[in-house]
Protein backbone atom coordinates (compact mmCIF):
# COMPACT_ATOMS: atom_id res chain seq x y z
CA UNK A 1 0.00 0.00 0.00
CA UNK A 2 1.18 3.35 -0.96
CA UNK A 3 1.79 5.96 1.98
CA UNK A 4 -1.53 7.94 3.09
CA UNK A 5 -0.67 11.40 0.77
CA UNK A 6 -0.27 9.56 -2.20
CA UNK A 7 -3.98 8.07 -1.76
CA UNK A 8 -5.66 10.98 -0.48
CA UNK A 9 -6.51 14.48 -0.66
CA UNK A 10 -7.30 17.16 1.19
CA UNK A 11 -9.80 16.55 4.14
CA UNK A 12 -9.85 12.58 3.48
CA UNK A 13 -8.67 9.81 5.65
CA UNK A 14 -8.08 6.52 5.32
CA UNK A 15 -10.12 4.09 7.29
CA UNK A 16 -9.83 0.15 8.20
CA UNK A 17 -12.35 -1.53 7.18
CA UNK A 18 -11.82 -4.74 9.47
CA UNK A 19 -11.95 -7.60 6.89
CA UNK A 20 -9.73 -9.27 4.69
CA UNK A 21 -6.97 -6.18 5.23
CA UNK A 22 -9.31 -3.63 3.32
CA UNK A 23 -9.84 0.14 3.99
CA UNK A 24 -11.87 2.96 2.13
CA UNK A 25 -11.03 6.62 1.80
CA UNK A 26 -13.80 8.89 3.22
CA UNK A 27 -14.33 12.42 4.10
CA UNK A 28 -15.63 13.25 7.44
CA UNK A 29 -17.05 16.54 6.35
CA UNK A 30 -18.86 14.90 3.19
CA UNK A 31 -19.82 11.27 3.64
CA UNK A 32 -18.72 8.37 5.86
CA UNK A 33 -20.47 5.33 5.51
CA UNK A 34 -23.22 3.88 8.15
CA UNK A 35 -24.60 0.94 9.27
CA UNK A 36 -27.35 0.77 6.66
CA UNK A 37 -24.07 0.13 4.04
CA UNK A 38 -23.11 -3.24 6.34
CA UNK A 39 -26.19 -4.28 7.03
CA UNK A 40 -27.57 -4.27 3.21
CA UNK A 41 -23.56 -6.14 2.61
CA UNK A 42 -25.06 -9.08 5.24
CA UNK A 43 -28.13 -8.95 3.49
CA UNK A 44 -27.40 -9.79 -0.61
CA UNK A 45 -27.03 -13.21 -1.78
CA UNK A 46 -24.50 -13.08 -4.57
CA UNK A 47 -23.73 -16.11 -7.02
CA UNK A 48 -20.05 -15.75 -8.06
CA UNK A 49 -20.87 -15.81 -11.73
CA UNK A 50 -22.79 -12.59 -11.01
CA UNK A 51 -21.98 -9.05 -12.46
CA UNK A 52 -23.33 -6.52 -10.11
CA UNK A 53 -24.48 -2.78 -9.80
CA UNK A 54 -24.23 -0.19 -7.33
CA UNK A 55 -26.80 2.55 -7.73
CA UNK A 56 -25.35 5.23 -6.12
CA UNK A 57 -22.33 3.92 -5.01
CA UNK A 58 -20.93 7.13 -3.20
CA UNK A 59 -17.35 6.07 -1.46
CA UNK A 60 -17.85 2.51 -2.93
CA UNK A 61 -18.30 1.14 0.18
CA UNK A 62 -21.15 -1.67 -0.67
CA UNK A 63 -18.72 -3.20 -3.53
CA UNK A 64 -15.43 -2.83 -1.53
CA UNK A 65 -17.46 -4.66 1.44
CA UNK A 66 -19.28 -6.93 -1.08
CA UNK A 67 -15.94 -7.96 -2.62
CA UNK A 68 -14.79 -9.58 0.37
CA UNK A 69 -17.97 -11.07 1.63
CA UNK A 70 -19.48 -12.79 -1.85
CA UNK A 71 -17.55 -14.63 -4.53
CA UNK A 72 -19.56 -12.09 -7.00
CA UNK A 73 -17.41 -11.74 -10.39
CA UNK A 74 -18.01 -8.23 -10.67
CA UNK A 75 -19.24 -4.99 -9.91
CA UNK A 76 -19.54 -1.26 -11.57
CA UNK A 77 -20.38 1.52 -9.25
CA UNK A 78 -22.01 3.97 -10.48
CA UNK A 79 -21.99 7.60 -8.89
CA UNK A 80 -22.82 10.90 -9.93
CA UNK A 81 -20.93 13.32 -7.59
CA UNK A 82 -17.37 13.52 -9.97
CA UNK A 83 -15.23 14.01 -6.75
CA UNK A 84 -16.63 11.01 -5.03
CA UNK A 85 -16.57 9.05 -7.80
CA UNK A 86 -12.71 9.95 -7.75
CA UNK A 87 -12.32 9.06 -4.57
CA UNK A 88 -14.05 5.41 -4.76
CA UNK A 89 -11.82 4.67 -7.49
CA UNK A 90 -8.74 5.54 -5.42
CA UNK A 91 -10.38 3.47 -2.78
CA UNK A 92 -10.87 0.42 -5.45
CA UNK A 93 -7.02 0.80 -6.66
CA UNK A 94 -5.74 1.38 -3.08
CA UNK A 95 -7.52 -1.97 -2.18
CA UNK A 96 -6.38 -3.56 -5.23
CA UNK A 97 -9.55 -4.44 -6.79
CA UNK A 98 -9.18 -2.83 -9.92
CA UNK A 99 -10.37 -6.50 -11.39
CA UNK A 100 -13.11 -6.51 -9.99
CA UNK A 101 -14.79 -2.85 -9.56
CA UNK A 102 -15.07 -0.57 -11.94
CA UNK A 103 -16.37 2.85 -10.89
CA UNK A 104 -18.58 4.98 -13.20
CA UNK A 105 -19.15 8.60 -13.09
CA UNK A 106 -22.57 8.82 -14.18
CA UNK A 107 -25.89 9.81 -13.76
CA UNK A 108 -28.11 6.76 -12.36
CA UNK A 109 -31.23 8.14 -14.04
CA UNK A 110 -29.55 6.94 -17.04
CA UNK A 111 -28.70 3.81 -15.77
CA UNK A 112 -29.82 1.87 -18.71
CA UNK A 113 -28.19 3.99 -21.53
CA UNK A 114 -24.96 3.79 -19.05
CA UNK A 115 -24.53 0.36 -17.90
CA UNK A 116 -27.21 -1.25 -21.15
CA UNK A 117 -30.32 -3.10 -20.59
CA UNK A 118 -30.84 -6.55 -19.47
CA UNK A 119 -27.68 -7.80 -18.34
CA UNK A 120 -26.75 -7.36 -15.20
CA UNK A 121 -27.60 -10.47 -12.23
CA UNK A 122 -28.00 -7.96 -9.67
CA UNK A 123 -28.95 -4.24 -8.29
CA UNK A 124 -27.21 -3.10 -4.99
CA UNK A 125 -28.78 -0.02 -3.73
CA UNK A 126 -28.50 1.83 -0.69
CA UNK A 127 -30.80 5.27 -1.82
CA UNK A 128 -31.10 8.60 -0.54
CA UNK A 129 -34.53 8.00 2.00
CA UNK A 130 -35.99 11.32 2.38
CA UNK A 131 -38.24 13.14 -0.04
CA UNK A 132 -36.87 16.56 -0.98
CA UNK A 133 -38.78 19.28 2.08
CA UNK A 134 -39.04 15.41 4.01
CA UNK A 135 -36.65 15.08 6.98
CA UNK A 136 -34.09 17.31 8.43
CA UNK A 137 -32.13 19.50 5.54
CA UNK A 138 -28.44 18.80 5.24
CA UNK A 139 -26.26 22.21 4.63
CA UNK A 140 -23.71 19.69 3.38
CA UNK A 141 -24.17 18.98 -0.32
CA UNK A 142 -23.20 15.79 -0.58
CA UNK A 143 -24.68 14.77 2.62
CA UNK A 144 -27.71 16.05 1.09
CA UNK A 145 -27.70 14.01 -2.15
CA UNK A 146 -26.86 11.46 0.03
CA UNK A 147 -29.74 11.16 1.97
CA UNK A 148 -32.65 13.14 -0.03
CA UNK A 149 -33.98 12.55 -3.07
CA UNK A 150 -32.11 15.71 -4.77
CA UNK A 151 -30.74 13.80 -7.54
CA UNK A 152 -32.91 10.65 -8.22
CA UNK A 153 -36.12 9.61 -6.18
CA UNK A 154 -37.08 6.12 -5.83
CA UNK A 155 -38.88 5.71 -8.91
CA UNK A 156 -35.60 6.35 -10.63
CA UNK A 157 -34.04 3.74 -8.62
CA UNK A 158 -36.77 0.66 -9.35
CA UNK A 159 -37.20 2.30 -13.14
CA UNK A 160 -33.59 1.64 -13.71
CA UNK A 161 -32.89 -1.29 -12.17
CA UNK A 162 -35.40 -3.23 -13.81
CA UNK A 163 -34.15 -1.65 -17.49
CA UNK A 164 -30.75 -2.67 -16.62
CA UNK A 165 -31.57 -6.32 -14.69
CA UNK A 166 -31.81 -9.42 -16.53
CA UNK A 167 -35.23 -11.19 -16.35
CA UNK A 168 -34.97 -12.96 -12.97
CA UNK A 169 -32.25 -10.72 -11.79
CA UNK A 170 -32.59 -9.67 -8.36
CA UNK A 171 -32.40 -6.29 -6.54
CA UNK A 172 -31.16 -5.55 -3.00
CA UNK A 173 -32.37 -2.36 -1.22
CA UNK A 174 -32.05 -0.94 2.35
CA UNK A 175 -34.68 1.82 3.02
CA UNK A 176 -36.55 3.63 5.73
CA UNK A 177 -39.26 1.53 7.34
CA UNK A 178 -41.48 4.26 7.08
CA UNK A 179 -41.99 3.77 3.35
CA UNK A 180 -42.11 0.18 3.48
CA UNK A 181 -45.67 0.09 1.73
CA UNK A 182 -45.20 2.90 -0.90
CA UNK A 183 -41.92 1.07 -2.13
CA UNK A 184 -43.06 -2.47 -2.08
CA UNK A 185 -46.11 -1.44 -4.23
CA UNK A 186 -44.06 0.20 -6.65
CA UNK A 187 -41.60 -2.62 -6.89
CA UNK A 188 -44.70 -5.04 -7.35
CA UNK A 189 -45.95 -2.73 -9.87
CA UNK A 190 -42.79 -1.87 -12.16
CA UNK A 191 -42.23 -5.52 -12.55
CA UNK A 192 -39.76 -6.16 -9.36
CA UNK A 193 -41.58 -8.73 -7.59
CA UNK A 194 -40.67 -8.46 -3.63
CA UNK A 195 -39.48 -11.91 -2.49
CA UNK A 196 -37.30 -11.13 0.83
CA UNK A 197 -37.97 -9.08 3.23
CA UNK A 198 -36.19 -7.99 6.60
CA UNK A 199 -37.38 -5.51 9.13
CA UNK A 200 -34.67 -3.97 10.80
CA UNK A 201 -35.34 -2.53 14.54
CA UNK A 202 -32.51 -0.82 16.84
CA UNK A 203 -33.77 -2.68 19.71
CA UNK A 204 -36.13 -5.88 20.11
CA UNK A 205 -39.00 -3.70 21.40
CA UNK A 206 -38.50 -0.55 18.93
CA UNK A 207 -40.67 0.20 16.27
CA UNK A 208 -38.31 -0.87 12.46
CA UNK A 209 -36.38 2.41 11.59
CA UNK A 210 -34.93 0.68 8.03
CA UNK A 211 -36.11 -2.26 5.63
CA UNK A 212 -33.99 -4.56 3.04
CA UNK A 213 -35.76 -6.39 0.54
CA UNK A 214 -34.93 -8.57 -2.18
CA UNK A 215 -37.15 -8.42 -5.88
CA UNK A 216 -36.73 -10.47 -8.21
CA UNK A 217 -37.52 -9.06 -11.97
CA UNK A 218 -40.58 -11.27 -13.58
CA UNK A 219 -40.74 -13.01 -9.92
CA UNK A 220 -43.79 -14.60 -8.94
CA UNK A 221 -46.08 -13.39 -6.20
CA UNK A 222 -45.37 -15.01 -2.57
CA UNK A 223 -42.72 -13.91 -0.15
CA UNK A 224 -40.68 -14.19 2.78
CA UNK A 225 -39.98 -12.13 6.06
CA UNK A 226 -37.47 -13.16 7.72
CA UNK A 227 -36.86 -12.78 11.32
CA UNK A 228 -36.24 -9.53 12.45
CA UNK A 229 -32.65 -7.74 12.82
CA UNK A 230 -32.39 -6.15 15.81
CA UNK A 231 -29.32 -3.83 15.84
CA UNK A 232 -28.50 -3.24 19.57
CA UNK A 233 -29.12 -5.35 22.49
CA UNK A 234 -28.36 -2.53 25.06
CA UNK A 235 -27.28 1.76 24.14
CA UNK A 236 -24.12 1.39 23.32
CA UNK A 237 -23.58 -2.29 22.20
CA UNK A 238 -24.29 -4.34 19.34
CA UNK A 239 -25.97 -7.62 19.20
CA UNK A 240 -24.04 -10.71 18.19
CA UNK A 241 -25.45 -10.46 14.72
CA UNK A 242 -24.22 -7.14 14.06
CA UNK A 243 -20.84 -7.33 15.88
CA UNK A 244 -20.33 -10.53 13.47
CA UNK A 245 -21.41 -8.04 9.88
CA UNK A 246 -18.83 -5.55 11.27
CA UNK A 247 -16.06 -8.34 11.46
CA UNK A 248 -14.35 -11.00 8.98
CA UNK B 1 -76.53 -18.45 31.84
CA UNK B 2 -78.86 -21.39 30.76
CA UNK B 3 -77.66 -24.49 31.12
CA UNK B 4 -75.40 -25.84 27.79
CA UNK B 5 -78.71 -27.98 26.24
CA UNK B 6 -81.16 -24.67 25.86
CA UNK B 7 -78.11 -22.56 23.92
CA UNK B 8 -76.26 -25.71 22.24
CA UNK B 9 -77.13 -27.55 18.77
CA UNK B 10 -76.11 -31.13 18.11
CA UNK B 11 -72.02 -31.50 18.42
CA UNK B 12 -71.54 -27.36 19.43
CA UNK B 13 -70.14 -26.84 22.55
CA UNK B 14 -69.45 -24.02 25.00
CA UNK B 15 -65.88 -22.89 25.51
CA UNK B 16 -64.76 -19.97 28.46
CA UNK B 17 -62.70 -17.28 27.21
CA UNK B 18 -61.26 -16.44 30.53
CA UNK B 19 -61.83 -12.89 30.20
CA UNK B 20 -65.01 -10.90 32.11
CA UNK B 21 -66.67 -14.23 32.63
CA UNK B 22 -67.40 -14.38 28.22
CA UNK B 23 -68.15 -17.82 26.76
CA UNK B 24 -68.47 -18.79 23.06
CA UNK B 25 -70.15 -21.37 20.76
CA UNK B 26 -68.22 -23.39 18.29
CA UNK B 27 -68.37 -26.65 16.82
CA UNK B 28 -65.44 -28.48 17.04
CA UNK B 29 -65.92 -30.62 13.72
CA UNK B 30 -66.36 -26.72 11.73
CA UNK B 31 -64.73 -24.07 12.97
CA UNK B 32 -62.92 -23.03 16.22
CA UNK B 33 -61.17 -19.79 16.41
CA UNK B 34 -57.33 -20.34 16.59
CA UNK B 35 -54.51 -17.54 17.90
CA UNK B 36 -55.24 -15.28 14.71
CA UNK B 37 -58.44 -14.16 16.41
CA UNK B 38 -56.53 -13.69 19.63
CA UNK B 39 -53.63 -11.35 18.28
CA UNK B 40 -55.98 -9.34 16.33
CA UNK B 41 -57.90 -8.29 19.08
CA UNK B 42 -54.45 -7.36 20.73
CA UNK B 43 -53.64 -5.26 17.87
CA UNK B 44 -57.03 -3.43 17.10
CA UNK B 45 -57.49 0.16 18.47
CA UNK B 46 -61.08 0.77 18.85
CA UNK B 47 -62.25 4.15 20.36
CA UNK B 48 -66.02 4.25 22.36
CA UNK B 49 -67.41 6.41 20.19
CA UNK B 50 -66.58 3.51 17.62
CA UNK B 51 -69.62 1.81 15.24
CA UNK B 52 -67.41 -1.43 13.97
CA UNK B 53 -67.88 -3.65 11.30
CA UNK B 54 -66.49 -7.61 11.48
CA UNK B 55 -66.82 -8.92 8.15
CA UNK B 56 -66.70 -12.50 8.01
CA UNK B 57 -67.18 -13.12 12.01
CA UNK B 58 -67.60 -16.43 11.68
CA UNK B 59 -68.73 -17.15 15.46
CA UNK B 60 -67.89 -13.47 16.44
CA UNK B 61 -65.08 -14.20 18.25
CA UNK B 62 -63.99 -10.89 17.15
CA UNK B 63 -66.42 -8.69 18.24
CA UNK B 64 -67.11 -10.82 21.65
CA UNK B 65 -63.41 -10.30 22.66
CA UNK B 66 -63.39 -6.83 21.34
CA UNK B 67 -66.59 -6.07 23.25
CA UNK B 68 -64.60 -6.80 26.56
CA UNK B 69 -61.22 -5.70 24.85
CA UNK B 70 -62.69 -2.34 23.95
CA UNK B 71 -64.93 -0.25 24.67
CA UNK B 72 -66.48 0.64 21.10
CA UNK B 73 -69.86 1.28 20.93
CA UNK B 74 -71.43 -1.34 18.80
CA UNK B 75 -70.16 -4.27 16.56
CA UNK B 76 -71.86 -5.55 13.65
CA UNK B 77 -70.70 -9.26 12.76
CA UNK B 78 -71.75 -10.19 9.04
CA UNK B 79 -71.11 -14.06 7.79
CA UNK B 80 -72.45 -15.74 4.90
CA UNK B 81 -72.61 -19.04 6.49
CA UNK B 82 -76.60 -19.43 7.90
CA UNK B 83 -75.39 -21.99 10.24
CA UNK B 84 -72.72 -20.02 11.43
CA UNK B 85 -74.31 -16.59 11.96
CA UNK B 86 -76.92 -18.62 14.05
CA UNK B 87 -74.36 -19.92 16.27
CA UNK B 88 -72.80 -16.83 16.43
CA UNK B 89 -76.12 -14.85 17.45
CA UNK B 90 -76.66 -17.79 20.41
CA UNK B 91 -72.77 -16.81 21.82
CA UNK B 92 -74.13 -12.92 21.40
CA UNK B 93 -77.26 -13.30 23.19
CA UNK B 94 -75.71 -16.06 26.03
CA UNK B 95 -72.97 -13.40 27.32
CA UNK B 96 -76.00 -10.75 27.32
CA UNK B 97 -73.99 -8.70 24.61
CA UNK B 98 -77.10 -7.83 22.43
CA UNK B 99 -76.96 -4.56 23.15
CA UNK B 100 -73.29 -4.58 21.44
CA UNK B 101 -73.81 -6.65 19.16
CA UNK B 102 -75.40 -7.65 16.16
CA UNK B 103 -75.05 -10.52 13.86
CA UNK B 104 -76.00 -10.44 10.24
CA UNK B 105 -76.25 -12.94 7.96
CA UNK B 106 -75.32 -11.91 4.49
CA UNK B 107 -72.26 -11.76 2.31
CA UNK B 108 -69.64 -9.34 2.62
CA UNK B 109 -69.17 -8.95 -1.36
CA UNK B 110 -72.81 -7.15 -0.62
CA UNK B 111 -71.12 -4.82 2.50
CA UNK B 112 -71.95 -1.76 1.20
CA UNK B 113 -75.41 -2.54 0.32
CA UNK B 114 -76.41 -4.54 3.56
CA UNK B 115 -74.23 -2.07 5.76
CA UNK B 116 -74.57 1.13 3.89
CA UNK B 117 -71.77 3.56 2.80
CA UNK B 118 -69.55 5.91 4.67
CA UNK B 119 -70.66 4.89 8.11
CA UNK B 120 -68.51 2.69 10.18
CA UNK B 121 -65.71 4.39 12.19
CA UNK B 122 -63.92 1.12 11.98
CA UNK B 123 -63.89 -2.43 10.08
CA UNK B 124 -61.98 -5.40 11.59
CA UNK B 125 -61.37 -8.75 9.58
CA UNK B 126 -59.62 -12.05 10.26
CA UNK B 127 -60.41 -13.31 6.21
CA UNK B 128 -59.46 -16.29 4.45
CA UNK B 129 -55.72 -16.49 3.87
CA UNK B 130 -55.63 -18.81 1.00
CA UNK B 131 -56.55 -18.52 -2.97
CA UNK B 132 -58.75 -21.47 -4.06
CA UNK B 133 -55.95 -23.99 -4.93
CA UNK B 134 -53.54 -22.75 -2.75
CA UNK B 135 -52.83 -23.96 -0.05
CA UNK B 136 -53.76 -27.32 2.14
CA UNK B 137 -57.71 -28.06 0.40
CA UNK B 138 -60.27 -28.85 3.51
CA UNK B 139 -62.82 -31.58 3.31
CA UNK B 140 -64.92 -29.85 5.90
CA UNK B 141 -66.89 -27.19 4.07
CA UNK B 142 -67.16 -24.87 6.94
CA UNK B 143 -63.25 -24.67 7.40
CA UNK B 144 -62.38 -24.19 3.62
CA UNK B 145 -64.86 -21.26 3.60
CA UNK B 146 -62.73 -20.17 6.55
CA UNK B 147 -59.47 -20.87 5.37
CA UNK B 148 -59.97 -20.21 0.90
CA UNK B 149 -61.57 -17.61 -1.02
CA UNK B 150 -63.99 -19.81 -2.20
CA UNK B 151 -66.55 -16.86 -0.60
CA UNK B 152 -64.54 -13.62 -0.99
CA UNK B 153 -61.31 -13.01 -2.06
CA UNK B 154 -58.48 -10.27 -0.55
CA UNK B 155 -59.97 -8.02 -3.64
CA UNK B 156 -63.51 -7.84 -1.90
CA UNK B 157 -62.74 -7.55 1.46
CA UNK B 158 -60.68 -4.23 0.42
CA UNK B 159 -63.46 -3.02 -1.68
CA UNK B 160 -66.11 -3.69 0.73
CA UNK B 161 -64.44 -1.73 3.54
CA UNK B 162 -63.30 0.67 1.96
CA UNK B 163 -67.11 1.47 0.69
CA UNK B 164 -68.67 1.28 4.45
CA UNK B 165 -65.81 3.25 6.29
CA UNK B 166 -66.13 6.95 6.99
CA UNK B 167 -63.56 9.21 5.43
CA UNK B 168 -60.49 8.45 7.97
CA UNK B 169 -61.60 5.25 9.05
CA UNK B 170 -59.71 3.16 10.19
CA UNK B 171 -59.28 -1.52 8.40
CA UNK B 172 -57.83 -3.65 10.86
CA UNK B 173 -56.93 -7.08 9.60
CA UNK B 174 -54.69 -10.13 10.00
CA UNK B 175 -53.64 -12.00 7.21
CA UNK B 176 -50.79 -14.53 5.72
CA UNK B 177 -47.24 -12.96 5.95
CA UNK B 178 -46.59 -14.47 2.04
CA UNK B 179 -48.83 -11.93 0.26
CA UNK B 180 -47.88 -8.95 2.31
CA UNK B 181 -46.35 -7.02 -0.50
CA UNK B 182 -49.76 -7.86 -2.63
CA UNK B 183 -52.06 -6.78 0.38
CA UNK B 184 -50.18 -3.58 1.05
CA UNK B 185 -50.16 -3.19 -2.46
CA UNK B 186 -53.70 -3.23 -2.74
CA UNK B 187 -54.77 -1.27 -0.15
CA UNK B 188 -52.82 1.72 -0.83
CA UNK B 189 -54.24 1.26 -4.39
CA UNK B 190 -57.72 1.31 -2.89
CA UNK B 191 -57.45 3.99 -1.21
CA UNK B 192 -57.12 2.10 2.42
CA UNK B 193 -53.27 4.00 3.27
CA UNK B 194 -51.29 1.61 5.56
CA UNK B 195 -50.18 2.88 8.64
CA UNK B 196 -49.27 0.65 11.13
CA UNK B 197 -47.53 -2.66 10.99
CA UNK B 198 -46.79 -5.60 12.67
CA UNK B 199 -45.20 -8.83 11.60
CA UNK B 200 -46.13 -12.03 13.60
CA UNK B 201 -42.86 -14.58 14.09
CA UNK B 202 -43.95 -18.07 15.60
CA UNK B 203 -40.22 -17.75 17.29
CA UNK B 204 -37.83 -14.95 17.70
CA UNK B 205 -35.67 -16.43 14.73
CA UNK B 206 -38.02 -17.89 12.38
CA UNK B 207 -39.96 -16.45 9.69
CA UNK B 208 -43.18 -14.46 10.20
CA UNK B 209 -46.07 -16.55 9.24
CA UNK B 210 -48.89 -13.41 9.75
CA UNK B 211 -48.82 -9.59 9.47
CA UNK B 212 -51.02 -7.10 11.59
CA UNK B 213 -52.51 -3.71 9.40
CA UNK B 214 -54.19 -0.84 10.47
CA UNK B 215 -55.12 1.22 7.12
CA UNK B 216 -57.00 4.15 7.01
CA UNK B 217 -59.44 5.60 4.69
CA UNK B 218 -57.49 8.85 2.88
CA UNK B 219 -54.51 8.45 4.96
CA UNK B 220 -51.25 9.89 3.86
CA UNK B 221 -48.45 7.80 2.67
CA UNK B 222 -46.09 7.14 6.04
CA UNK B 223 -46.23 4.44 8.34
CA UNK B 224 -44.99 2.41 11.27
CA UNK B 225 -43.45 -1.13 11.59
CA UNK B 226 -43.82 -1.74 15.35
CA UNK B 227 -42.05 -4.10 16.95
CA UNK B 228 -42.36 -7.82 15.80
CA UNK B 229 -44.92 -10.19 18.00
CA UNK B 230 -43.25 -13.52 18.89
CA UNK B 231 -45.96 -15.72 19.55
CA UNK B 232 -43.82 -18.43 21.43
CA UNK B 233 -40.59 -18.76 24.03
CA UNK B 234 -40.29 -22.49 23.47
CA UNK B 235 -42.26 -24.52 22.02
CA UNK B 236 -45.49 -25.32 23.65
CA UNK B 237 -44.80 -22.26 25.58
CA UNK B 238 -46.27 -18.64 25.03
CA UNK B 239 -44.56 -15.26 25.35
CA UNK B 240 -45.67 -13.33 28.44
CA UNK B 241 -47.22 -10.61 25.77
CA UNK B 242 -49.26 -13.72 24.05
CA UNK B 243 -50.14 -15.17 27.18
CA UNK B 244 -51.03 -11.75 28.44
CA UNK B 245 -53.68 -11.66 25.37
CA UNK B 246 -55.29 -14.63 25.86
CA UNK B 247 -55.99 -13.87 29.68
CA UNK B 248 -57.96 -10.86 31.70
Amino acid sequence: MKVNGAWTKEGERIDDLQRDGLFIIQHPGKFCFGIDAVLLSGFCRLHKSYEVADLGTGTAILPILLSAKSGAKHFVGLEIQEDMADMALRSVRMNGLDDRISIINGDLKESSSILGKNCYEAVVCNPPYYRVGGGKRNPCRELEIARHEVMCTIEDIVRESQAILKQSGHLFMIYTASRLSEVLSLLSKKGLQPKRLRLVHPFKDKDANLFMVEAVKGGHEGMVVEPPLIVYKKPGFYTDEVRALYSS
